[in-house]
C-alpha cells in the first residue's frame, strides 16, 4: 500500500497555514489548523447531507453561500456534532476569536471540526488554540496543517499539482483527513483545496463538484454521509491569472482540482482503518450509469465480500449475489466476474477449479480489481473498497465512550 | 443468549419428514430432507427477489403457483446457484427422483437447496440421498429434518403452536436454517411451515406474508437476500378443520404461524455467526412507518454500530449518525436515544457521563434494545440486529473456494 509520505514543501500563493496543539488531542499532537487566504479570496463548498448535521457545518454551509471566505478554521477531537444550540454557540465563539485575531469578519471564517459526536468544545483551549495557530500562519505551514486536521489517519494527506504557464505558475494543492472508509458512513472527510487562480464562486462550484463526483463520491455511498463531512475549494487569486470560461487554462485546472481530489480520495481508502487492501470494484455492461452504480456499491460494502478481501477468498458467489440484491437489470445468464484478472465467473457459472486457484493467489496483492459484466448495456461504473479484516473491527470496537 | 435445545417431538398431522447423511456435508451429518404432506396438501411460497436466483427457486416458485404441493427436497452445501442451464437439469432430476420414490408427480416437488454458490449438485449422492430420504420418512421425522436443512447454524431450529379446539387440535410447526444474520444479505433463510388445517392457497398466502412481515422482514433488508431464500407454508388438511375465512379459528392460525416465524427469526439472530449480542432496534416518532423502517435498518446494518455492539461501547453518536444518512424526516433538536433502556442523549445533544457509564454495564447483557425517538410522528418500526465481532469476521473471511 502506497502512502504519502512525500513531505516535499508545497506553497499556495495567497494562502496562509498553520497547525498547533492545543491539547485536544494527547500527547501534544498538533489538533487545530488554520487555513487563511489573502483578501478577495473566493470559496464554494460541499457539505454533508446528514440530517444530523454538526453545528459547523450549519455555520459554514451558510457562510459559503455569499462566495467569499478569509479563513478555514479546523479543529480535531470533537465533532461538535449532536451538541445542540449550545454546540451552535460554542463554533460562533471559535470562529469570532479567529476573525478577532486575523482582523477579518466573523462571516469569513469557516469552521470545521472532527472528532466524536456529542462531545462538547473546550472553550478554553480552543481560544489559546486559535490564538497559537493565528501567530503560527506562515506560508509554509501546509504540512503542519494538514498534520493537524488527522484523526485516526495513519498518516497527514496532501497533494500538489503545478501548471506551466509561460512565466508564471498556477498552483492547485489540496489537503484531507480520512480513514475508517471501509464503509465511509462515519467517518468524517474533510478535504480543502487551494488555487491562487482568480476564479469567481459559481465557477469554482463546478470545479469543486466536478472534481468531487469523480473522486470522494467513488469512495462515498450517497447519503451515507458522516455528521460534518466537508469539501471546500479556496481561491487567492494570487497568481494574477484570471482564465476565461471554456479557456485552456480554465481547463488544466479542472484537471489539475480533478486530480488533486483523487489523490485524496486514494491516500483515505489506502488508509482505511486495519484495512490491508485497496479494491477497484468495476461493474461494466449495464443498461445505465445509475445501474452500474448501484450494482458497485452494493459489491463494495457487501460486509460478506469484504471478510473475503480480508480473507484472500475469490468467492465469487458473494459477488453475484450482492450484484444480484442490488436491484439493478442484469442477464444472470451473461453475468462473468473476473478478480485480480482472473476470469472465475462467466455466463453466471464457475469457470473451474483452476481458475479460482489463480484468483486466489491474485488476491495477495495489496491493490487489485473486481471486474463485473452485467450483460445488458454498455454503461460502467466503479468504486473503491477495502477489505473487512479482524483489525478494522478491533479497532472500532474498542470502547470509547 | 437463549439457544433452542428442546428437542419435544413435532408432530403435524399428514406430513411425514425425513432427514439423512447423503455425503455432501462431512463427518456423516445430516444434509438431505424430504418433507411430505398427504394428498390435498396446498402451499404457498415466498421467494428471495434476488436476480441471480437459484435454479432450484426458479422451479420452485413456477410450482408453487399451482397452490399445491406434495413434497419438498431439500440440500445443502452447494447452493446451486450460478449453474447455468446444467443446473436447472440437475435440479429437476432430484425432483424425478424423488416424485419417482414418492409416487407423486414432479409438478408437486419444490425443491429447495443451500450451500456454496457455483458448486454444481453432486447427482449420484443426491440420488443416494433421495432414495434413503424417501425410505426414512415418518411422522416423527421432524428434527432429523430440522437436523438435515442446517448449514453453518449452530443448532436446528423448530418451533410449534398447538390450537385447542373442542375435542380436537390444531397444529402449527416450523423449522428454518440461516445464520450469519449480521447483515443478512446472502446467508441463505429457508423456513418452512406446516399446518395441519385445511386452507386454500390463496389464503395459505396471505398467511405466509403477514408472518413473514413481523418476523423475517424485520431481521432482512427489502432486496438484500440471498440466491435461495425460500419461505413455504404448507396446509395437509388432516385435522378435519377447515376454518371459515375471518372466523375465530383462522385468526388463532394467523397468530400461530406469526409466532413460529417469529420464534424462527429469533433463532436465527441469535444463531449470527460469531455474533454475541440480540439487540432490537426501535425506532419511535417516525413521521411515516417507512421512514421508521429505513432508520432502523440504517442503524441496524451500520458496520460502525456493529462494531460498537461487539465492544459494548454506548457510542449513540454513531447511532445518530446511521439516522442522519437513512434520509428519513427527522428534528435533530429532538432526537433521543437509549440504549438498555439508559437514555444517552435527548434533545440530539448528551445526557452526560453518567448515563453513558450505566449504558455501558447495560450492554453487557446479551440481549438488549436500542430506542430512538424522531419526534416528527407517531410511527414505529423494529429491527432485530447483532453485533459485529472478530469472530464474525474471522468465520467469513476464511478461504473456502
Amino acid at each position: 500500500m502506497k502512502l504519502r509520505v512525500d513531505r516535499a514543501p508545497i506553497h499556495v500563493p495567497g494562502f496562509r497555514f498553520s497547525g498547533v496543539a492545543a491539547g485536544l488531542k494527547d500527547g501534544g499532537r498538533k489538533d487545530v489548523a488554520l487555513l487563511v487566504g489573502d483578501e478577495g479570496t473566493t470559496v464554494a463548498g460541499a457539505f454533508t447531507t446528514n440530517r444530523f448535521a454538526a453545528a459547523p457545518v450549519e455555520i459554514a454551509r451558510g457562510r459559503v453561500r455569499s462566495g467569499v471566505a478569509r479563513a478555514v478554521l479546523v479543529n480535531t477531537k470533537s465533532a461538535n456534532a449532536g451538541t445542540g444550540a449550545a454546540g451552535l454557540v460554542a463554533a460562533e465563539r471559535c470562529c469570532l476569536e479567529a476573525a478577532d485575531r486575523l482582523g477579518i469578519s466573523v462571516d469569513e471564517v469557516l469552521p470545521c471540526s472532527t472528532g466524536k459526536i456529542g462531545e462538547p468544545l473546550p472553550l478554553a483551549k480552543m481560544r489559546r488554540g486559535i490564538r497559537a495557530a493565528a501567530s503560527a500562519l506562515s506560508p509554509d505551514g501546509f504540512w503542519d496543517a494538514a498534520e493537524a486536521i488527522r484523526t485516526t489517519d495513519a498518516f497527514a494527506k496532501a497533494s500538489v499539482r503545478r501548471i506551466g504557464r509561460g512565466r508564471r505558475t498556477l498552483t492547485v494543492a489540496g489537503m484531507a483527513k480520512g480513514a475508517g472508509m471501509i464503509h465511509p458512513q462515519m467517518a468524517t472527510t474533510l478535504v480543502f483545496l487551494f488555487t491562487d487562480a482568480a476564479l469567481p464562486a459559481a465557477r469554482l462550484d463546478r470545479l469543486l463538484r466536478a472534481g468531487l463526483s469523480g473522486s470522494f463520491n467513488a469512495i462515498s455511498v450517497d447519503g451515507d454521509t458522516s455528521t460534518n463531512d466537508t469539501a471546500l475549494l479556496l481561491a487567492s487569486g494570487a497568481s494574477g491569472v484570471a482564465p476565461r470560461p471554456g479557456s485552456g487554462d480554465e481547463g488544466a485546472i479542472a484537471e489539475a482540482v480533478a486530480e488533486v481530489f483523487s489523490d485524496l480520495a486514494e491516500a483515505i481508502v489506502a488508509d482505511g482503518e486495519g484495512a490491508r487492501k485497496r479494491v477497484d470494484v468495476v461493474v461494466r455492461g449495464a443498461a445505465s450509469h445509475a445501474d452500474a452504480d448501484r450494482a458497485a456499491r452494493a459489491v463494495a460494502n457487501s460486509i460478506l465480500v469484504k471478510c473475503a478481501l480480508g480473507g484472500e477468498d475469490p468467492n465469487w458467489g458473494r459477488i453475484a449475489c450482492a450484484v444480484g440484491y442490488a436491484g439493478v437489470r442484469m442477464r444472470a445468464d451473461r453475468l462473468a466476474i473476473a478478480i485480480g484478472a482472473v476470469p472465475v465467473a462467466r455466463e453466471g457459472a464457475a469457470v473451474g477449479a483452476r481458475a479460482v486457484a489463480r484468483a486466489h493467489r491474485a488476491m495477495r496483492a495489496a491493490e487489485f480489481a473486481i471486474e463485473i459484466e452485467l450483460g445488458v448495456g454498455a454503461h460502467e461504473a466503479r468504486i473503491l473498497t477495502s477489505d473487512l479484516g479482524v483489525d478494522y473491527v478491533r479497532f472500532n470496537s474498542e470502547y470509547s465512550s
